[in-house]
């Protein structure tokens, strides 16, 4: 048997394509090793995903997409993908440790996941005012403190972001460089509620039930302290789980994120990229579900033109 | 008063853009001339939009994203925007018939609107059997008879994707010559269950609650016939609503979409465009949905770093 297309992840992007390609007739496969959600099962409460108002917890939301995906036909199976054969073929084969599959289009909705910083109180509290995106989780923080880790565009941007409606916000950086770029960097040291900590880590996070606390030391003269937050944004980095996609040939840049063309298509005929494995402007749950029946509709017409 | 944003258009696009602009702390008010949701409203069900797996009309959907995006502040006034002076500015002024509103950021929701055939039983049966997009409403006709209006890409492609889920779809194009691509029409023409009658118009929809049939004419022959089927889609092109956005110097692709970069800013700074309205891969509630997520994100950090 040969599947019209497999989707690897199960994630909201590889389950909207798998919405979108059963729901257009096609035989579906979705392969994902663990249970379903991707990231988003990890958040404790989604509140920017539009229509879903009345706050889902990321688990709930995640649920909703994958019955909604299943209602069309998709197969989901358990299984971790090995290898990919005869990738640039019209069939190609999609490889686990206990099956191989056939198919004609593979979607890479793998994800990727934010660094961690590895300290006492971070799985803990996380979901609870610890945050690795400002943009999903800012706005639970507002008109209150908060600390944001990192020294890069992203850590700025998002010390920018926060200070619009966060009451303080503090950067630790672990050194006394910034990496981010001039014009991001002067317009956080023009904002009067950000204050800079340089040569800073955090030590481990506090909080009975939500975060409480940031302690932190100096790396140079070794003073420590710490900062009353009710958040805490971690910004150190995000990596790509793009491995697979790298292993048969698909394009990536020099972070390791999937290139894509618009209409989400990689270097490799019938291989196309949605959700946070690509490089995208933004990685949301509403756009890792666009680019997910993006794929899928493309996916859809390449099937349909050979 | 200065907003950091304004929002034109309240279809999904300029209310996720809504959303996500306010929930960002960004001042932002959205301008619709009707009332909000966009083509969504003239939907009788949407069955892809994920998460919402319980068939909501196009009105519940709409509702739910606009209820969304009030939730965190947006202001929503209905006006008709006439003119847009400064646009290259760092403050720009949006009027409308009644006031002027000044605004660091511009964000053109302002969709599309797909052509018409004029006939008797368009309007009465839209939604109700007469559509205009395949990838939303196809598969509300599964394993039934569809009718598909038009010869050029869209229309082909509509009828290989309607094919492979429905009993017989038959094509009516107004001339002998197809304006598809080649590489397309040869699929269409290989495809069992596509029935292609050439230089045929429809002259007028019919069914009683339902489309039943499609009464036709043969423009060279005059000949006259019907065919029975539960569904037509009309896919003889679509128009950008983007007369305003052209007439500041926003650059369209030559069918009068926006044209915009990964991030959806336009060729002038501080102007984005979601939606239906630019050019894209994919037209769906969740494409618009995750395009206003994207150009607001983009304008939080374009304000934020000026």
């Amino acid at each position: 048997m040969i599947y019209d297309v497999i989707i690897i992840g199960g994630g909201a992007a590889g389950m909207s394509a798998a919405l979108y390609a059963s729901r257009g007739g096609m035989k579906t496969l979705l392969l994902e090793k663990l249970s379903c959600g991707g990231q988003a099962v990890k958040t404790y409460e989604v509140d920017n995903y539009p229509g879903f108002y009345n706050n889902p917890t990321g688990l709930e939301l995640s649920g909703a997409i994958e019955a909604h995906a299943k209602k069309f036909g998709a197969e989901f199976v358990s299984e971790t993908v090995k290898s990919i054969t005869d990738a640039t073929g019209l069939i190609k084969t999609v490889n686990t440790r206990k099956n191989s599959y056939r198919t004609k289009t593979i979607i890479f909705a793998t994800g990727a996941t934010p660094k961690k910083l590895e300290i006492p109180g971070e799985d803990e509290l996380q979901g609870s005012g610890v945050s690795y995106c400002a943009t999903c989780d800012g706005a639970f923080f507002k008109d209150k403190d908060v600390v944001v880790i990192g020294g890069g565009n992203t850590a700025c941007e998002d010390a920018l972001y926060l200070a619009r409606f966060c009451k303080n916000v503090y950067i630790l950086n672990r050194s006394k460089n910034f990496k981010a770029q001039k014009v991001i960097l002067d317009k956080v040291l023009n904002t009067p509620n950000i204050t800079i900590y340089k040569d800073m880590i955090a030590q481990r996070f506090e909080g009975k039930t939500t975060l409480e606390r940031v302690y932190a030391k100096n790396v140079v003269t070794s003073e420590r302290g710490f900062i009353n937050a009710s958040g805490v944004l971690i910004a150190i980095g995000i990596t790509p789980d793009s491995s697979l996609a790298k292993s048969i040939g698909v394009k990536t840049c020099e972070r390791g994120f999937i290139q894509t063309d618009m209409y989400l298509k990689t270097n490799i005929d019938g291989i196309y990229a949605a959700g946070d494995v690509r490089v995208s402007p933004l990685r949301q749950i509403i756009t890792a579900a666009a680019d997910g029946a993006t794929c899928a509709t493309q996916a859809i017409n390449y099937v349909n033109g050979k």
